[in-house]
């Protein structure tokens, strides 16, 4: 049984929904030693989260901020956390509703994700520069 | 340590919230010989989701769909990603809000599931079809 | 390759969203023998969650208990799972937005988070009672 764990930042992407698996798995090349097992990928962030959704379209990204703007307004009047400016407590929301943190299967010395499937880094912040991640991967 | 690993279809089900807690079990027997671990369950797909809740009263899965439908609305003119119907972005949505995978705790060859607690499949698709599940099952 | 499982109950809480990374911490001192791995708590119930985000200024967990009575209404018609009250199925619904479990990498015998996370409980009843937790690390 392997553990292998790798902590990186990201390259800073502007606000919105970014697929961000190839920079990933630029960072685990130990990703092919593993026959069977588990990649965990968290985000230190409490104003930015991952997700997995299509990896096609770029329609459904920019969808996917627009719901997002929706769904926790910036203009409401019912934050008291906006230090920051408006993005501030939306961007921790939503951070809670789409979530830290991944779990995806590694099969044959890959990731095993449906063939529509990326991985998605959502930005909530207007400038929320580099993201750091951590990797942990299990298997044998 | 053990490491198990299982692919494999969900019967198609209709849209709406689904309990597959003993059709999930009925594909990975090996459970039994697992005394401490976890088991990881991911959805290969972008337009259905897996969730834990209430396994009794079936009004809950009812009112999920309910709610889902009210909170990411098909009627809204908000959506450029429409090409396979109204049904196709909000699937989008509504997966990334509940999530592509869980992580259950094993223990004594069992999942660790509260009383009340049941996996959900969450099927966002008018007509989604067969679900493509893996599992992955580590501990001792 | 280590599986070290716990099993305990909260201290109950108010309904709202709280800190609880130290309570969690005090129920596994075996933290510190891991190296690397993983750190999944599980709550074994469907009306309460976990999430993480801010750790710092409290207005961030009021602002969520806000955000979440707006966008999960009380006072809606289209429940039909009310039996225990206004909060039922309401609570429901939270738990599957926010989720059942966290997974949380362990580096040199601490939880690896970032400076701002902190461990939320998300207690959405009234009268929640003490709650559950299993803590399975996996880790060498």
């Amino acid at each position: 049984m392997k553990v292998i764990q790798k902590e990186f930042l990201l390259k800073p992407r502007s606000r919105g929904f970014h697929i961000i698996t190839s920079e990933i798995l630029q960072h685990i090349p130990e990703l092919s030693t593993i026959n069977q097992g588990l990649a965990n990928i968290f985000i230190k962030h409490t104003s930015a989260s991952l997700s997995i959704n299509e990896n096609a379209d770029p329609s459904v990204r920019t969808d996917m901020e627009t719901h997002f703007n929706i769904m926790v307004p910036e203009d409401a009047d019912h934050y008291e956390h906006t230090f920051e400016g408006p993005d501030d407590m939306t961007s921790h929301i939503k951070t809670s509703i789409l979530g830290s943190s991944l779990t995806i299967p590694i099969t044959n010395g890959k990731l095993n994700l449906g063939t529509w499937q990326g991985i998605y880094l959502c930005e909530h912040r207007n400038h929320g520069g580099s993201r750091k991640i951590a990797v942990t991967i299990t298997g044998i």
